[in-house]
């Protein structure tokens, strides 16, 4: 037997080639609309197709720069991707260039530099996308993430964390030394997700293949955390979802872009849903999915869910019939905060948690013995509605008995990891109690000794891990990944170092 | 230079879907004969296309509900996809629809209700699949995976592994008090993957869209475990792997299927897969693979191996010689049990381990000590045969030198790790004696105290994982990622901790 | 409504398929040039179509069995695969097929042995593929990676650390001994990523479905390690990353090859990636890209790096001005090393390691203090130089501004895990001098006890991590996954443990 090519057929692909490309060369010849774009961008383009082409190229691949918002505007409802009824009158009839974004509310930011003879800023906020998507920024704003900064930077409790894990220690004469973390750092750290604070420090001059020109000096840039503090005064970064300059919607849609911040071990949602039964059927089926389809349906579209489907999208059967409205205030389907800090409990009232204290005046939506404070946190009701609401996507490929037993389940999972933290917490005020540790009453940082650390992990990886295991049916994952293994380990752990403290002594 | 659009084929591209919509028209005016759905079935879903259209939209989609029994009957044998002589008469000439699997063998169904005048069970089971794939269920009930349940839930030892890990952990007067797990959050943690016991505790109405129904009320439900006690008696669930309701066979043969349940610490397969060459090729090149041929050809389909391909397909080469059988008992390819509990081993004889006893009286494969319960495991010949039924996958892209070379690490790889094992039991046996643990000669649970939780872990987590990176080749996993390091820090924290323990008395 | 089926335009497809297949039977018809197989490569495809169809199938699939030399010499400079000026005269005109590569250079190569007629060896080396490709070999040769046999064999200290990972450890007398691991086993640890050295053993003589044949009995084989020991005296396996043997530069090019090695806690950079911006975009948009395009064009064939993009590949813009040489000397962009051994440092100027001493005589880059061994370390001068090649990539997406904000904080952060390292290492110290555990003073392993252990993780596991999620734009995976909570922990329990010793005392 002679070896034959697998190219039998290359003849006849050549002439197939040759025939395409006449037809694509007479069409290239065809006059066409050219998409109209502003002089603004265009003057943008221009120079940063040389200075920065991957940004460019992005840009011109995207929707926004294909579509006027004026065309967008002819849309049906379900299927309009902008909430405005009327759009910028300069921008209405070109499409979202450099310009309309990089220049809009130039008052507004204090990033704003002169630029070639356009006052031009750098950091494009929410502030900027709601010329045309208001009411998605509106109720962005109403969520826990836009305030993400905020909620840890201005609550005593959780700096004392951040502190215990970013800062730097020192030992001498068998002690250690904990000092503040750099700040300039902290965009490596926490902030990298919860969004740094923009502050202009400054220009400075650089020396550009266009010869020197001045830029602005920005603290904590660069950084897209979802609430990042922005110079003309809003919170947020929509490109921590919607990827920068093209935006796609189907990258929003894809759970790699929430696994960005939600797959450590503090918060293992992407992991979880990786082995979940709709994580695998994702994995597998995806690539046959329609990702950018606006409304989404279920069954044609997609065969099972993104993070999308079940916290943010608006989705419909193949009838048109809607099962769940979009929303971009993501707590809405919501009744518990399954990752809250020490317990989980129902979802607060305020996107700004700050205003929390527990019956201690601690900034704690829980006791340090789980009972919530219920002042600050959305009653009974509430957290039904929020219930039913997220259901309706259940139930459109479950049955009933499914959901009700599933969330039954949930339901036992979050008593049980709520159980075992306070059993953690008990030790642990014991070793308070006893002297082998600095807590609260001592007014010292309680996350920054050995004993301490191993509560934190009780409740910040493991009881949440458990439970995000329970609510996302990956329970694998929580078993001995991370979950109730662990959980059961590290009270032997907490009560065998202090029995050996009290050997010791 | 101006920007100019990427889209200067438009008007090309417009007239050639004016072409197509004409030509799809016209197809769509053809009469064709219809899909032959019976008529139990298409009362299904003509109510369930609104109530849950997820699952509608779905079997739509599967082979099943294109192609007849009788149908799939006529392929050659090589590519046959159902394993019955003779389907039961009334399903043949249907395709398989809602009523085919879900109104199967009523009177052995104790899930069997009343609903809208047909008796329906719920859960659909391998008695139900057996119909029409005999040879399937057969195989897979001599597997260890269908008694998963009944081998975890009816082995003293390892219910107290259970219990230490699941359940509630109290703590008073400086001691830990550990309760049963909640039978009904099992199926949370050990029992999803294992598959929890189906039983029905009566009926309950619901409000549905439809007016008031009443509906079987089961324990331990939802699950698809793989060892599932079903209300029929049969054991298992098929959707484990074939996830409903299109069954798609190109999922059980994607690795993400078996990640579900083999990617945790104690049995990271798929972790140690996704390192190896192997994975690498699947997740680099796999996008083009044709995974839903049956038989499934080398060098045409795929191009390496996934874990269907060495455990469970029907392999040929180009010329459609057979290179793997097809098989369920997924056992038959595996001379060794690599994660088994404590040591590894000669496979077990039977798939109910639950009769297995050691010298000692425990029911373990083997002794503390390691020495294996041959008479209740495969002899060598039976390993040897086994070992040759593998590697025939292997040398069809490996040189002998190579398998040879490949498997004579792993038999070092294992009796290293046993051997590593053996020294952090021969350290627990110490901790048992002195009295700084309760083992099993003062009858106490000997996986609850903090010492034997390290103990647990140097062979539930690093022996197992350091065997699966060598039996698969995806090494670099098992040196610093819970493996070889791990196995070797932990025998130094346990001797630390004994002789603590000794000092501190 | 009736139940209709999705496949209403099935006879419209039959009809072109009968089309389609006429069409297709045409094409075979014609008669087409042979790719030109080499005689003894033809012979050796004769059989091994049959002993080893994966194989065969995987090469006629990929670039080499396609093109010969001579025509691959023909193509533009920047599309060009090969670096050969001349290819070898006997192989110029015919595709690069088995005898191309296993049979060159017999007489270097100990591993040549007679196989039906021919000197056949079977291990291809980087010798071998300099045939063609020698400025690549060349490039790879005053790589780090092609040294990491001898990197970690002959270095004293490193060694000290793989046994004390892979040694077995017993128990006896309250006290453990570690031997040395079995150099067997080895190609299953560390050898797997680094390479083995493949030795030849004599001759063996197995059953072949051809009859009896003789062949190679070889160390350390099967390995495709980095840094291999050939039999030819070269250093390194292309296929490490350039997957046998279809070759395909895609799978170079996407990430999960570097996976294979980088993906531990050591060297987690895969999981950093995956966790970053950049490596969401391959994740969920990559299936749109071009792998194989030479050269590779920013915005067109790729929207978003992978590790190749930074760090070998040749990428150009739309113009075709290159934005990066092609290097297989990937240090050439890299002026620190983030995951050298206890502290980052400056690259090393030699990619053998062993040559480096540090004042105190130890083989390291640094002081046990952290200060860099300068005299065998790149100046400031290169290492600015090495930054600069490497933000030429940044700039083409990313602002001045936004790089500088970047570099500027991992620099930060590089410092600041040297600083936590340093704290650890204090502790150690303190521990040996104390007399708790036995170091480089006492002439022990310092690596081989359960405090010193704790100190490894501190720069091998948190450290590395940490400035990899720095460098990568992955920061989240450094906060809590491996990163900076550990780093902050283990300092603690490390000062618990020795506080605990004095206490016991």
């Amino acid at each position: 037997m002679r070896y034959e090519s697998t190219n039998g057929n290359r003849i006849v692909f050549q002439l197939a080639c040759v025939l395409l490309g006449g037809l694509l060369t007479f069409a290239a010849a065809v006059e066409e609309a050219p998409v109209p774009v502003s002089e603004n961008s265009q003057a943008c383009v221009d120079c940063h197709i040389y200075s920065t082409p991957g940004i460019v190229s992005a840009w011109k691949r995207g929707r926004m720069a294909q579509v006027t918002p004026e065309a967008a505007l002819k849309m049906p409802a379900l299927s309009r991707r902008i909430s405005v009824k009327t759009p910028p009158e300069k921008a209405a009839k070109v499409v979202v260039g450099c310009a309309e974004c990089h220049t809009r509310n130039p008052e507004k930011h204090k990033d704003t530099f002169e630029h070639n003879g356009y006052s031009v800023h750098v950091v494009v906020t929410p502030g900027d996308c709601a010329a045309c998507h208001p009411t998605e920024v509106e109720q962005y704003g109403q969520n826990l993430m836009s305030h993400a900064y905020g909620n840890l930077q201005d609550n005593s409790l959780y700096q004392s964390l951040a502190d215990a894990t970013n800062g730097l220690q020192t030992f001498e004469n068998m002690k250690t030394h904990l000092s503040k973390p750099d700040p300039e750092m902290d965009g490596d750290a926490c902030l990298y997700c919860h969004g740094t604070k923009i502050e202009v420090k400054g220009l400075k001059t650089l020396d550009t293949p266009d010869g020197e020109m001045d830029f602005p000096v920005l603290t904590g840039w660069p950084n897209r955390g979802v609430g990042r503090i922005n110079p003309d005064g809003t919170k947020g970064s929509c490109s921590a979802c919607h990827t920068r300059h093209d935006f796609p919607i189907e990258m929003a849609r894809k759970p790699y872009t929430c696994s960005e911040c939600h797959k450590g071990p503090d918060v293992p949602a992407y992991k979880v849903y990786n082995v979940s039964k709709h994580g695998n059927i994702f994995a597998a089926m995806g690539s046959r999915w329609t990702y950018d389809a606006v409304p989404w349906t279920l069954g044609k579209d997609f065969t099972a869910p993104t993070c999308a489907v079940c916290h943010v999208s608006l989705v419909v059967n193949d009838e048109g019939d809607v099962l769940a409205e979009r929303t971009h205030r993501m707590t809405n389907r919501l009744p518990l905060r399954l990752f809250g800090l020490i317990y989980a409990h129902p979802s607060p009232k305020s996107p700004d948690t700050t205003v929390i204290r527990n019956l201690q005046g601690l900034p704690l939506p829980t006791e340090l013995t789980g009972e919530p404070a219920t002042k600050y946190l959305i009653d009974s009701k509430e957290q039904a509605e929020r219930q039913k609401t997220m259901e309706k996507v259940c139930v459109a490929c479950h049955s009933r008995s499914w959901v009700d037993g599933h969330f039954a389940r949930l339901k036992k999972s979050v008593q049980f990891t709520n159980d075992m933290t306070l059993t953690a917490t008990r030790i642990m005020s014991a070793a308070w109690k006893e002297g082998f540790a600095k807590g609260p009453a001592q007014k010292a940082n309680p996350f920054d000794e050995a004993i301490e650390k191993m509560w934190v992990e009780q409740w910040l990886f493991y009881a949440n891990t458990t439970r995000l295991a329970s609510a996302m049916t990956g329970a694998d994952y929580g078993v001995f990944a991370d979950g109730r293994w662990y959980m059961s380990k590290n009270i032997q752990d907490m009560v065998d170092w202090l029995k050996m403290q009290r050997q010791a002594e």
